[in-house]
């Protein structure tokens, strides 16, 4: 548990202090103080309940960690859960960790089970400049928030990459087949969850944002808007995504489908063209004693003469049905 | 029919009442009387009507046992349908079993046809220690619902495991076509009814925890928002699910038709590679009287090299076009 | 028109009487009279119009018989529409027949064009006994709601078992494709139309039992939310059976495919092993003088031999990329 | 510009009036005055603008003929547009014409670029009799609309008649494939089309009959009311035809591919049969010294033997497998 | 920046003001004053933050570029972004840029990074006639608007003609397979952008036009609602489109399967008739010692009829079962 307070006094950030000191710190409504919990021990967890006197069921979906983004306002304080970006995700598997927290009057708590990028790098802000304190909790929790939402655009831009690099595969058709199926399959799950966790959070961000909640005066509203058309913003990309995976994998199959069809064209005129050639070539190694062509001094030239009238007179009859030349060349580059 | 009676004065758990003692019982406005009907007689229902002078629609739909979810709201008291699931649930039949109830002024009553397990849960609780009984109805209630859709929770994993398995069987085709098909359709139809079936629970807790009902009061509303948030899970993890098996149909579709691909590619080459050789054949096999190459001392094995030309050239060809070798070989370890 | 009136005085339901007693029967506001019209002539909506003074709109859309369900609130009475299921419908062709009626403070008409079961029903319980009546108009309307809506459920069981047996169908594929196909399409467009039909109706008691008409008094309600809850029932079954019925017919598509994939492997194997063995046949049926092998005294025997050789070798290739034996064995019975 | 006047005074509709006219009778309220617009000139849009001093966008809108149908209120008027069908409009090709109209305290004006058959039947009335216009302007446009209406009954019936040809065809694949696909597409689209305008009129339909504007007064709202649910039918069987489209497409789609199937186990029985024998007869037409057989009295015959027992040994394989017989029989006659 | 400010009082517009003579020029409340920054500096921007006022983050916005459209309200103005079609978008790559604005009760403010066609547009009116401003800002942003949407619609005509040529390469299937594709994914991209861009817009202009901001008067409201209409058919025809493009997806599928089945055609009636043919061959090529036939006078001319007879009732079996001929012929013109 670190304990951060600004004093408007003062203005600037105390730090060092610790559990004990904060009913006293509560009492003087002109502090704005921020407890953040990483890893919280079952210690801190007392606080929440006997210093705070958050609802117990609150405290337990803190230590839970597998809620979806919500918020709930209670008496004198609001509960939140919002889900920030690890660090190691990436769009086959986009992974998010749960950052709860409350906001009170002059207070913001944080609480996470593991290290969060966001809090640390607003820690570090406030450490260089109060700013973010000045106007009380309420901007403190939106430099937070903020910071949370921040961090989905490189995400965001990965996504991006990875779309297009995998329409370029699909086209090319490199890499083996199995192996463009089951990224895309990775991507969808990941866009969905992104679009899932996305969705929630705006909700979240779009009624504080509203005036919804007395915590949040009408001054910040603007700040919690700019965050909540980030979150629009991301959540119709993911949506974009979504459309433009799905269509990869119709795509995908069509491409697929495609060479097939590709194949079975080459097979066609391969059999069509050297079936008849072998029956010819057959019929004149029957053993029939009358077989006057047999005899002829030039049958055997004769023979492959006919044999090539037949195999050109073939490939012909395919040409102008289309099934080779232009539109087979114009195609391989492609595959 | 059960009957266990919390008596605040004592702050005890009385069982071993029988139907004769509710009239006495429900005057006592501090009791907190529980009526568990298992598997209820027809002696039981006249309790229902006689005692507690229920509405007969309501009693007759507990008998019926064949409701969705739904909660409805009579002058002095709550009529509920929740659905726990079976204990032998599993996620290719997912099976549920009906829990009626009423919540009155100091009574709760639950009625069900077959053994259900978080009823015995509570039972057991309460018998420990009557905690759950000591806040009122209301919280017992609660504490039934609460149990009632932690049962969901091990089913949900169980979806988790076996869609991961199905994807891992998808990918490899180990197990025949037809039976992953017939499993992925038992999986869907179990998750739409786990999806039916949670949808209409939340929507109850929804309605429970907004304040809709006079008999839950205020300060229990976070308890119930608690169930609505685990059931909102629920719901949200089902369309996860759903989405998931959806998309394994897909890549099965996809995966079967890859394979069939791969099957025509070496078709395609095993017969235009064989063909032209069987066609020579054929050739130096006809009878002419005037064939010259058959009376070449090394005709023979001219033969040969132009067969072996030829089927070299065909290889490298389809190789050039990447119908074989790389791709090809690297599918493989995959299938 | 056959008029049935109960006489709440003597608790006696009336008959026999003809049109020119209406007037005189809607004076006394005790009575509850019920008119039925089957197949009407024009003089019975002569007096809809005269006797009733109903809105000639309303009669007319009697008279169409191409409506969908709907409820419509005049000054002094409520028109709907509702929609019963024919005897002889089937869940590959669901048809319904059309019940018109108004309700009046204390009328109930019901207008239709052929014989309807439900009508049938009521009218023999309540020569049987006058309860249906004795609680007002609104009752009687209930009573005749209600069984037009159980109607339904025996619909509800047929499509149940014929999904059932169509799944069993698709998995052996025992008929022919197209009359599954054909099949397929009938039960969905039924489920389309049971769908929309019992979702209108659904919409029109949820209207009746919410209280929006002053006609159907409160304590009338519970008993329209019960025909209510069944017709929730019915929606949720179709759209269930629809996607099931979805469901099953990307099964049918995938089980045609894995057939024709199962018989394409034949196919290949046949190929594959069959054209080296008669390329082998073919080289010794050349003719060149000069063939040493050909006079060697072993060398049919050896030939057979190598046959045999390549055989083998391409069947344990076939098989070591699982495309023979074991899954195929096991799909077999299942085929 | 034609003018029709109904005065209440003497009854009857008066034509022959020309735009000078109008000022003087619109002063009198009790007049019903329809101005009908056929392909209007400049001139006539002015009288619009100079007479009844209509918004310049509202007569831009008329002008431009390309809006959808929607419903606008000003001070004292309403401009509408609404889409008749057009008179050579089939279900490959639906189209409609814009109707533009305003609705004022005594007067309706009507604004077409073609002539548009709804209003003609309209007039057509009114000559005879002039009831349309006793109970007012709204009343008239009421007539007006409902004639609008009324013209897409025949639309609806062709589409009927077509998707049920359409469906005979594809299960008898009697037409060529593309002719088929390319029907269906024009189908689609047109009924897509058919959804989009008839869900836009409704929408209007149902603010005009639910009293939104004060110039349709409350008793001419049943009327509206009427016109209403027959748009109500159009839009339920526009959607209802849109499934059936969709479902003949993936019947289509399974047909064609059902098609492939049956040719592809002809190819596969041909080839597997037949490759057999041509290596046993290469095999005997090998050119060894040494091969017994060859001099053995009944080699020949015992051959032939032998490929009978393959031949037959392998149909019976086929059969077994279900591959040829019972089921590719009966749906010969299908196909 | 470009200033441009119209004096009422003397019914012009002046030209070449500069930063410094805002402050008094916003003071006359009868000016209409439009500042256009066209790929603003800092300096500019510092002019919206102090002569202005304008929120901080509202600035931000402007210069980040990358905001979808929104519209919000301040105390005394407007921000609002829109976004323009560039000029050189086309139906396979639909770009917009962005708009960024101000209303104020007597200024406008546009803000866009580069050459914005609708703002040359209505500026050149202005310096042509100054009517545009007569009637206050909230006019001048009308044009402005339309200028913008008006811009959309040679868009949409370039989609109608681009889609009517995609179908038609669809059934003639001229061009190569994969860039088909290709141009459907494109198009199909293109078209949901549109349809996301233009919904977004729509929803602001319909926020315009139904009196939700004061600054925008109630007389200005019938021109907000005709830009709000134009949108709404934009919206309505890039819905339509992506229908269109869905089906031309699923035609092409269907019609390359088509093609496939065509080709599969051609190669079984190949295989099936020559293979027998062959087979016959072989089987008289066989060197028995004891084969009657071979030494018949009149055996090699048998064999050749036996032959012809087999070829011609293989044929005809085919054609019998509708595999060649009409339909097949029938078809060719169209591929």
């Amino acid at each position: 548990m670190e304990i951060l307070v600004y004093q408007s006094g003062i203005n600037k950030i105390i730090e060092g202090l610790t559990a004990a000191d904060l009913p006293e710190l509560l009492k003087d409504k002109s502090n704005v103080i921020w407890v953040d919990m990483d890893a919280p021990t079952s210690e801190d967890e007392r606080v929440l309940l006997d210093v705070f006197h958050f609802h117990p069921l609150t405290v337990e979906d803190c230590r839970e960690n597998r809620h979806y983004p919500k918020v709930e306002e209670f008496h004198s304080y609001i509960y939140f859960i919002v889900h920030g970006v690890t660090a190691n995700t990436s769009p086959d598997r986009f992974t998010t960790i749960e950052l709860d927290g409350f906001l009170g009057p002059n207070y913001v708590i944080t609480y996470h089970h593991e290290m969060f990028r966001s809090i640390n790098n607003v820690k570090q802000q406030l450490r260089t400049t109060p700013i973010a304190c000045q106007r009380g909790p309420a901007f403190l929790l939106h430099q937070i928030l903020d910071q949370v939402v921040d961090f989905y655009s490189p995400v965001l831009d990965d996504f991006d990459e990875r779309i297009d690099k995998l329409e370029d595969d699909i086209f090319t058709l490199k890499r083996p087949n199995n192996e463009i199926l089951s990224e895309i399959m990775d991507l969808k799950r990941s866009v969905l969850r992104l679009r899932r966790i996305s969705g929630k959070q705006m909700e979240i961000l779009h009624r504080m944002s509203r005036g919804e909640f007395a915590l949040i005066p009408e001054e910040m509203r603007p700040f919690y808007r700019d965050v909540y058309d980030h979150l629009v913003r991301v959540v119709d990309l993911a949506e974009n995504y979504r459309d433009l995976i799905s269509g990869s994998l119709e795509a995908y199959l069509s491409v697929v489908s495609n060479r097939l069809n590709e194949i079975m064209k080459v097979l066609t005129i391969f059999s069509a063209v050297m079936l008849p050639l072998t029956f010819i070539a057959g019929v004149y190694g029957m053993n029939f004693d009358n077989m006057p062509e047999l005899h002829s001094r030039y049958g055997y030239y004769a023979v492959w003469i006919i044999m090539a009238v037949v195999a050109v007179g073939m490939l012909m009859f395919f040409k102008r049905r289309g099934w080779i030349g232009r539109s087979s060349e114009e195609e391989r580059p492609k595959v």
